[in-house]
């Protein structure tokens, strides 16, 4: 069954002073935001930083001054943005980012990002950007041309695991797999000690997982049958100190890092990053707003051959 | 200006004791084929083995016993297949071969490999496979399930680059290139000593070439604006012996070499490909129609960070 794990993603910054997004909002709107993309909230998890939403495809996060949204699948984000941009004075709108990443199927998504930053633009005039190549990973990011000037302390970052191992794929397509069974293979109590954690298990397979600890969120997505396996890690936490343990636990054929103000981006992959990996794209760039963006893809290099993967005509993929 | 420059792919070999290609069929036939997938012949060559047409999307070449099309850009191939097997009694065909490769931007094609299967499997039964990796190089191939099996003799080679230096791609992007300007910068002559070369400058840049001597083929399609610069041979002429030449010309950040019936591939890409390459696929498998394939992707990889692509919102693309 193939499933398009790879995500779009939007972070919108508001003036706090004016509207408040955790008390000022409620639960309905986020429900009508999340249903304009085609996807639905499974539950949620808060604490007095953060409301964290699971959703049918992906997570929403929820600040004070700020919100951000993943979703996955063939969900339509840029309508949520627009939703929300339409229904708040714009003078409220401090900063607007949209990501996309390379898809394994972009043919079936109901949008490319060009038709998505056309929309916005007619809202908001702002710069898009390719990190990476049209052939290789890469990530597409447009953000909001204004006066916006990120805090350098606001960091972000994700880890885009690919391809991962023959066991890690078949463990994590096992039926009957159990959340604490998930948990314990990807040792979240061991790379979020004492974090609030919302997951939830998808049938056949999938599982996603929010977590939140003060003003700390990490945010997992699991795509993992064979053949089009995708693992998401997205975190204010530095992914790039956790990514050696990722990495053992999916030993992923490739996979992306980013980071949002990172200066130390550089230094740490040449610390972090096992030695049986090579770059094929290393980017990078400060946006007009502020931030600093360090895009990297690393590959394992193949050294024998494999068998093709035979594809049934109704579309199906199998391995030979 | 972004152009698709990969290709689809379609080889039908008939009976020829039933038809012979070259001498049954007419211009006409070819000119109606050709414009079913919406490109059009521009010049032909001949010899007594082959007819060699350069086409307005790529190539076709028609022996005796068999045609080889590729088409580029938004073309429909598959329905130039479709209407040849429709035009004739199918105790007539052999063995029909179908070929895409990942391309630059899928969602632009007026097909996915999925949905070119299932209208080539209303005509006959075959077997689907995927060599490489979905977010990565790969190249699907449908080929029919009969019991056609190839001669081990016929070798056909394939190398694809892409992301050429920025000095070729600055260089065959020049305004006002002739094709003699082309040929040089290529080597032809060093490539292809004796052939009888057809070829063609695109406007405002892309540049085709055909070339037959006796049975041997070659044929390159240079797609050379920067960001999506993508050059592709194709020939039964040794690709494997010819890629340090045409690497050391074009520099690509990344290639693919896909051959059938090169028993020694894996020991002549020991041989031949640069150092400075690692790669990132490697397949291979013998296909029920005797056809033994291998596909092989490589990268340089990367050590610097370079600067993202900037996009204009109308989709077209920049250098930053």
């Amino acid at each position: 069954m193939f499933f398009e794990g790879s995500e779009k993603k939007a972070e919108i910054h508001i003036d706090a002073s004016q509207l408040n997004l955790l008390t000022d909002i409620n639960y309905d709107f986020w429900c009508e935001l999340v249903s304009c993309c085609n996807a639905q909230i499974l539950s949620f998890i808060e604490n007095p930083y953060c409301k964290a939403f699971l959703l049918s495809e992906s997570s929403l996060f929820v600040w004070q001054d700020r919100f951000l949204i993943l979703t996955c699948g063939q969900t339509h984000l840029v309508n949520s943005v627009s939703f929300f941009l339409n229904n708040f004075d714009n003078a409220l709108i401090k900063q607007v980012i949209y990501q996309r990443k390379n898809e394994y199927f972009s043919q079936a998504q109901p949008s490319c990002f060009g038709d998505d930053i056309k929309m916005l633009s007619n809202i908001f005039s702002g710069r898009a950007y390719r990190f990476g190549e049209l052939d290789s990973h890469h990530n597409y990011i447009f953000h909001q041309d204004n006066e916006y000037q990120a805090d350098i302390n606001d960091k972000t970052y994700e880890l885009l695991a690919y391809q991962i191992s023959k066991h890690a794929s078949e463990h994590l397509t096992q039926a009957n797999l159990t959340k604490e069974q998930i948990r314990t293979f990807l040792c979240i109590d061991e790379l979020l000690p004492n974090f609030i954690i919302d997951d939830y298990v998808f049938d056949p397979y999938g599982y996603s997982l929010n977590a939140i600890k003060d003003d700390q969120y990490l945010t997992i997505h699991v795509t993992p049958q064979d053949s089009s396996s995708y693992i998401s890690f997205e975190s204010n936490l530095n992914l790039l100190e956790l990514a050696p343990k990722i990495l053992q636990i999916l030993k992923p054929v490739s996979f992306d890092l980013l980071a949002f103000n990172e200066a130390a981006f550089e230094d740490q992959i040449n610390t972090v990053i096992p030695d049986q990996y090579v770059s094929s794209s290393l980017v990078c760039n400060t946006l007009s707003n502020g931030y600093l963006v360090h895009f990297a893809n690393f590959i394992q290099p193949q050294t024998s051959f494999t068998k093709p993967v035979m594809l049934d005509i109704s579309g199906e993929h199998h391995a030979l």
